[in-house]
C-alpha cells in the first residue's frame, strides 16, 4: 500500500465509524490530510477534549461534560414532567422540536429476552424513584415491539405510584403522504381521529 | 439543543468530512461517545498525530511522515519509471493494484483555465526534471476531459527529451458486462482489440 503506517492506522480507525466503510474513510482521511491546519488538528483536538471530559449524566443519562448535564442544571426546566426515551439520539431528536419543556430520562436501550436486557440494565429502577417527585411520565420510545415492550413494563411498574403515565400521539406525520404510508401509521390516525 | 457546546463543535467539525452530513456526523459521534475509551481516545490520538507528522514527499509529492515517501525511499522500486497521478487518492488505487513497480509523480490535480490551474501549481515542471533521468513516463491520469487535457500538456512539455510517453489503456474493465457500459468505453475497446 502507498500509505504511511500512521495513515493507514488513521484509516482503519475512521472505517469503524457508523456510515463509513473502508473506502469513505479513505476519502475523508485523504480530505484531513489536505486540510491538515484547518480542519485535522482541531478535530483531533476537539475528539480527545470529548473523549477526556464526556460523562453520563447521573440523574437522566444524557450525554454531556459534569456529572450532572445541561438539561438536570437547568431550573427553567419543569421537573413535574419526565420524558423516557431510549437513547441520548433520541432526546437530541426531542431537543430539536423544543416542544418539550420538562426533564429526560435515558434508558440506555430497550427490554430484550433475547440479547439479555433485563430492568436492571436500563435505569429503570432509577426511573421509578425519580417518578415519585413528578407529575407526568412521557414515554417517548421508539414504535417498534421493542420499543413498546419496553414501554408496556414501565407503565406496570409505575402502576400504583400516582404518576400520570402517557404516550406520543400516533398518526399522520407532518408533510406526510397516505399514499406512502404503510397501514399501520393509517389506522393508528384513524382511531384517534378529532374534531376538526 | 441537548448536546453540550464541545459535543456540538465536535459534531460541526465532523459534519465537514466529505461523505458526511450533518445527520451522519451526530451519528458518528454518538457512536464514540458510546466507545470513548476503545475507539475515540485512540481516534483522536491518531489524528493528532498523523495532523502533526503528516508531509508531501519533497520528491514526488505522495503524502508520508518524512520528506521522502516509503516509495520514493524503496532502492527496490524502478527509477526509471515513473507513474504520473493526479491525486494521492490515485496513487493509492495503483499501489492497492500492485502491479506497478516503480516510482510516482502526484501532480496534485489538473489544468484548468476556468480555476486558474496553469502547469506551475501541479509540479510539472518537477516532473520535466525528474523525467531527465526515467526511460518512460506513464500518464495515469483520469479519462476525463480536464484528466486528457493535463496528459496532452505533459506529452508535449516531454517532446524531444528522449523519454518514452505511455498512458493506461483504455477498455472494457475486469468483470465489466458490455450492455451496462457507455459508448465510448465500448468504442474505445473496439479500436484497441487485439488478437485472441
Amino acid at each position: 500500500m502507498g500509505e504511511a503506517r500512521d495513515i493507514e492506522d488513521l484509516i482503519d480507525l475512521m472505517a469503524r465509524l457508523p456510515g463509513l466503510g473502508p473506502r469513505s474513510a479513505r476519502r475523508a482521511v485523504l480530505a484531513l490530510l489536505k486540510k491538515r491546519g484547518p480542519l485535522m488538528a482541531p478535530l483531533a483536538q476537539a475528539m480527545a477534549h470529548v473523549a477526556l471530559t464526556a460523562r453520563d449524566c447521573l440523574t437522566c443519562g444524557n450525554v454531556g461534560t459534569a456529572d450532572t448535564c445541561a438539561i438536570c442544571a437547568n431550573p427553567a426546566r419543569d421537573t413535574g414532567e419526565i420524558c423516557v426515551v431510549e437513547d441520548v439520539a433520541d432526546l437530541w431528536a426531542m431537543e430539536r422540536g423544543g416542544a418539550f419543556k420538562g426533564r429526560y430520562h435515558v434508558l440506555g436501550g430497550t427490554l430484550s429476552a433475547l440479547d439479555g436486557v433485563s430492568p436492571d440494565d436500563l435505569r429503570i429502577p432509577a426511573l421509578v424513584r425519580r417518578a415519585a417527585g413528578a407529575r407526568e411520565v412521557i414515554l417517548a420510545l421508539n414504535a417498534t415491539v421493542e420499543g413498546q415492550t419496553t414501554a408496556h413494563y414501565i407503565a406496570e411498574a409505575l402502576e400504583g405510584s400516582g404518576v400520570q403515565v402517557t404516550t406520543l400521539a400516533q398518526g399522520v406525520p407532518v408533510g406526510g403522504e397516505l399514499d406512502y404510508l404503510d397501514d399501520g401509521t393509517i389506522g393508528a390516525a384513524l382511531r384517534a381521529r378529532r374534531q376538526f
